[in-house]
C-alpha cells in the first residue's frame, strides 16, 4: 500500500487540476456565503471511516454534494467581508511544488534551498517595500514566513521579553525565570486582537495590557498619550516591553503613526512590532510608502502575503532588524537537532524563529507568484482595488443615503445607511442591509462598531473582482437600503 | 493583472503535476543529502526580484538548477533520518482541493465545512484509535488539526494554565493576571524540546520544567518518580500544572506508561497530555493499541498525522476531553468576529482552538488520505514499516560487530557498533560510520545520545520505502563500519 505511482498521480493530479480550474470559472455563479445550518455538513457525512480504498472520484463527489455547499466563497469576486484571501491559483502551482519536494526545513541542514530560497526572497521583498536594508540578512537583519500575523506578534513579543529581561540584575533572564507580572505591552482599542491573545499566551495576563488613547478625532494611536502611559508605567516600577502600532488596522484600515510612535518608544527601549498584516503590501507601490513612514526605527514588521499579496494562506512575512532576537528568544537544542551547519553558526536554522519545530517549504509559492506576477504585476493588483476603492468611496458621498464612517483606506471603505432618523436608527438600517445584502447571496460583508456606531466594512481585494461587481454591490446597497427604509416607514 | 484563468491553469498544472510526478519517479536516484555549501542557494539566484512577470517555464528551470540540488530529499526510500515526513502525493491532491476553494476557516461561520468535516474526520479517527467516546465532539471532547506538535503542546499547556487558576481565591485567573511563577511541568529527558519551548513561550520559564528520573533501566518516566517530585512540590506550595508523557520518544522511541502516570497526575488535578507526535498513529492497529493504554485518563492527546500517516505537513493532530477547555483558554472576540452562529452556542469555531486566528482547510488533505487508503491500508502501512523495523533489529543482534542500543519501538532502530575497544571506541567509530553513509547520498541517517552514549538512529517509514532499501542499508553498515574498524586499527 505505497504512495501512489507516477503515472496514476499524473492521471489523478490532471482531474484535481481540472476540477479547481472549474470551481474557479463558477464560483461567481455561487452564493457568496454558505446557507447551510450548524451540524448540516456533519449530517451528510458517514461517521464511520472507510475501511478499504475509495476511488477519488467517489471524493470529488462528496466535495460536490457537501462541501461547496457548505463553502463561504473567499475567491468570490463579490467577497468583501473581512479582509480579503487571495489564494491565485499561481500560489497553488508554487505549493504543489512544496508538497511534491516534501521537505521538512526546520533546520538549514533538513534541506538548504529551504531555508535560502526563503532569505533571498524576504531579502528582495524588504528592499521592494522599502524596508531598508536593516531588515535584510545582509544587514544584520532579516525575514521569515511564519503561518500567521497572530504568530508573527507572538514571536516579536517573546522576542521583546527575551531582550528586556537581559539587564536584569540577577542575571538570569526570561528563559530561565519566565515573566514576573511587571511587564507592560501597549496597543490601541483598534489593534487586533491577535496581540491581545499573544499576550495571554506569553503568560503576561491582559492585565500586561495597555490601551493608548487614539489622537484626538482619529482612531490612530497617539504618541502623546503613549509618551505618558510609557513615563507612568516605567515610575511606577513597571517594565514597557512592546509597542504595536498598526497600519490599516482591521476595523477601519486606520494608521498610526510609525515614526512619532517609534521614536517616542525608543526613549524607553521598547519593542517596536509593527502589524502592517493587511496594508503592508501597499508599500509595494511608491504613492503609498508613506504608509511606512519610520519603519527604519522599528524592530520588527509583519504584513501578511495571503491576505492581499495573492499567495494562498499561509504566508505572514515577519521581518526583524536584529537576527540574532527570535532564536535569542526561542532556541533549544535537544541532541536529535545538533548538526554541523548549525554549529558552524553559518547558517539560520528557521526552527529558531518560530513557536513550531517543523516547517513547509512555504517560500515556494511566494517566489511562484513574485516571479509569474513581477514587482509591476503585484503593484498593479494593489492599485486596482485601491482605485475600485475609492470611486466606490466617491458614489458613498455623493449619495445622501450613506454616508462613509472613516475616510478611506487604501481599498477598505467603511460606511453606514443614513435613515434621517438619528444614530440608532442609521446603525439599524446599517444592520438590516448588510443581514439582506449577505442574505441575499450576491455579495459579502461584514462590519465593525467603532465608538459604538455600526459601521458595514467593503474590504475590495478579491482577485476576481473587477468594477462591474464593484459597481453590483452599490447598486445593491442602493436599492436594499430604499427597502429598508421603506419597511421602516411601514412600520412607523 | 487577475489570477490565472482557468484554461490557463489547466495548461500549468498539468505541467506541474507532471513536474511533480517526475521528481518523485527519479528522487531515489539522486544523493538523499543535499551537499551543497552555506550559501550555495543564494549565490545561485538572483538578489534583485524581477520586475516583470516572467513563465512558469523559468522559474521550473531555476528550481531543476538550483533547489533540487539544495534539497534533502525526504521523500527518498534511503531516507532513515528524524522521523518520516510522508508527504504522499494522494494529500497533495487534497491539499490542492483547499487551495482551490482557498477558503479561511478561522470562523464556523467564515466557512462550515472547513469546521465541520474536520470534526467528522477527528471523531472518527478517534474512534479508530481506540482513544474512547470521551475524546469526539459527540462525547464531549473533540479534535483539531494543529500544525505541528509543538503548537498541540503549548496550546494543551496554556489550557491546562486556565484550568488550574479558575481556583484562584482572587477570581481573577489567568487569561487576566498571567502565571505567577509557582507553576510546575513535568516531563523526563527524552520528552520533545518542544514541551521545553512551549514552557518558554508560555512565559514560565526553564524553571518551572521538572525532569522527572526514569524507571530504573529504562528511559520511560518512573510513576513513581513522578508521584514523588508532585509531592514534594505541592507541599513546597508549587503549583503542579501539567504531565505529558510521551509515546515513542524522539531519541529512541521510549514510551511513558500512560496509565501509571494519569494515575498519579490525577490525584493533584493536574492536566495530562499525552505526546505521540510520531507513535500515535500506531495505534490503528489493534496489535499496537497497548501503547496507549491509560490513554481514557488523560486530558489531551497529539500524533501527527504529516509524520508517518501519509499526510504533508501539517497535521498534528490534537484531542481534547474538554471541549471548553481550548476556547476557554484562548477565545477573545473583538467585533469584526462577532456573528450570528458563534453567538448561537451551536457551532465550533477552531480560531479558539489554536494560537493563530487563520486556518487553512487541512482537513482536505487528511480526508483524502483516509478516503483513498481507507482505514486497511494506513494499517498495512504502519504495519509493513514496523516488519521491517523487526527484520532490520535482528540482523543488528544477529552481527557482533553492532549492538541495539535500546530495543526497537515500532519502525525505530536504535544501534551502535561494536569495535571492542570499548564505549568511547564504539561511540567514535559509530559516529564515523554515520558520517560516512551520509556523505555517500546513498542513505540518511540521524543520531542522538543517550547516557552519553552516541547512538545511531534507523527510523523506517518513509512511502517508497521497501526491503531492498533496507537490505542496502544494512549492507553499507556493515561495510562502513569495517572500513572504520580498518581505518581505526591502521591509525592505531
Amino acid at each position: 500500500m505505497p504512495d501512489l505511482d507516477p503515472e496514476e498521480f499524473r492521471r489523478l493530479g490532471h482531474q484535481l487540476v481540472d476540477w479547481v480550474a472549474d470551481y474557479r470559472a463558477g464560483v461567481a455563479d455561487l452564493p457568496v456565503r454558505s446557507e447551510v445550518a450548524p451540524g448540516w455538513v456533519r449530517s451528510q457525512l458517514p461517521a464511520e471511516l472507510p475501511e478499504e480504498p475509495r476511488p477519488l472520484d467517489a471524493l470529488l463527489a462528496e466535495v460536490d454534494r457537501v462541501v461547496v455547499p457548505g463553502t463561504t466563497h473567499w475567491q468570490h469576486p463579490s467577497f468583501f467581508g473581512y479582509f480579503p484571501a487571495n489564494a491565485s491559483l499561481t500560489s497553488l502551482l508554487g505549493d504543489m511544488l512544496s508538497t511534491g519536494l516534501g521537505v521538512q526545513g526546520m533546520l538549514w541542514s533538513t534541506s538548504p534551498a529551504c531555508t535560502e530560497v526563503e532569505q533571498v526572497l524576504l531579502d528582495g521583498l524588504a528592499g521592494a517595500l522599502g524596508l531598508g536594508p536593516e531588515f535584510t540578512f545582509a544587514g544584520g537583519g532579516g525575514g521569515s514566513i511564519q503561518d500567521s500575523a497572530s504568530s508573527s506578534a507572538l514571536v516579536a513579543l517573546l522576542a521583546a521579553l527575551h531582550r528586556s529581561s537581559k539587564t536584569r540584575a540577577s542575571g538570569e533572564g526570561w528563559r530561565e525565570t519566565g515573566v514576573d507580572g511587571t511587564e507592560r505591552i501597549y496597543v490601541t482599542a483598534e489593534t487586533h486582537s491577535s496581540l491581545a491573545k499573544a499576550v495571554r499566551v506569553a503568560g503576561l495576563g491582559a492585565r500586561a495590557l495597555r490601551i493608548v488613547d487614539p489622537s484626538p478625532g482619529s482612531l490612530a494611536m497617539s504618541p502623546a498619550a503613549l509618551a505618558a502611559a510609557l513615563a507612568a508605567d516605567a515610575a511606577a516600577g513597571l517594565r514597557p516591553i512592546l509597542v504595536c502600532p498598526t497600519v490599516g488596522t482591521t476595523g477601519t484600515g486606520a494608521i498610526d503613526p510609525v515614526r512619532a510612535v517609534a521614536e517616542v518608544a525608543r526613549e524607553h527601549g521598547v519593542w517596536v512590532h509593527v502589524d502592517a498584516a493587511w496594508a503592508g503590501v501597499a508599500a509595494l507601490c511608491p504613492e503609498f510608502r508613506d504608509l511606512l513612514d519610520g519603519v527604519e526605527l522599528v524592530d520588527s514588521f509583519c504584513t501578511n502575503a495571503h491576505k492581499w499579496l495573492l499567495t494562498a494562506f499561509d504566508a505572514s512575512l515577519l521581518w526583524v532588524r536584529d537576527a540574532t532576537a527570535l532564536p535569542g528568544a526561542l532556541s533549544i537544542t535537544p541532541e536529535y537537532l545538533r548538526n554541523a551547519a548549525t554549529d558552524s553558526g553559518d547558517v539560520v536554522d528557521y526552527r529558531d524563529w518560530q513557536v513550531s519545530l517543523g516547517r513547509r517549504f512555504r517560500a515556494l509559492k511566494l517566489w511562484t507568484v513574485v516571479h509569474s506576477y513581477g514587482l509591476a504585476g503585484l503593484r498593479a493588483h494593489v492599485r486596482e482595488h485601491v482605485a475600485l476603492a475609492a470611486a466606490f468611496a466617491d458614489r458613498v458621498r455623493e449619495d445622501p443615503g450613506f454616508a462613509l464612517a472613516v475616510e478611506p483606506s487604501l481599498a477598505l471603505v467603511c460606511l453606514r445607511v443614513v435613515t434621517g432618523g438619528g444614530d440608532a436608527a442609521d446603525d439599524a438600517a446599517s444592520r438590516r442591509v448588510l443581514e439582506h445584502i449577505n442574505a441575499s447571496g450576491a455579495a459579502l460583508l461584514t462590519h465593525t462598531v467603532v465608538d459604538g456606531r455600526y459601521v458595514i466594512r467593503v474590504a475590495i481585494g478579491s482577485m476576481a473582482t473587477t468594477k462591474e461587481h464593484v459597481d453590483a454591490l452599490w447598486a445593491q446597497l442602493v436599492a436594499t437600503a430604499a427597502q429598508v427604509r421603506a419597511e421602516v416607514a411601514a412600520a412607523g
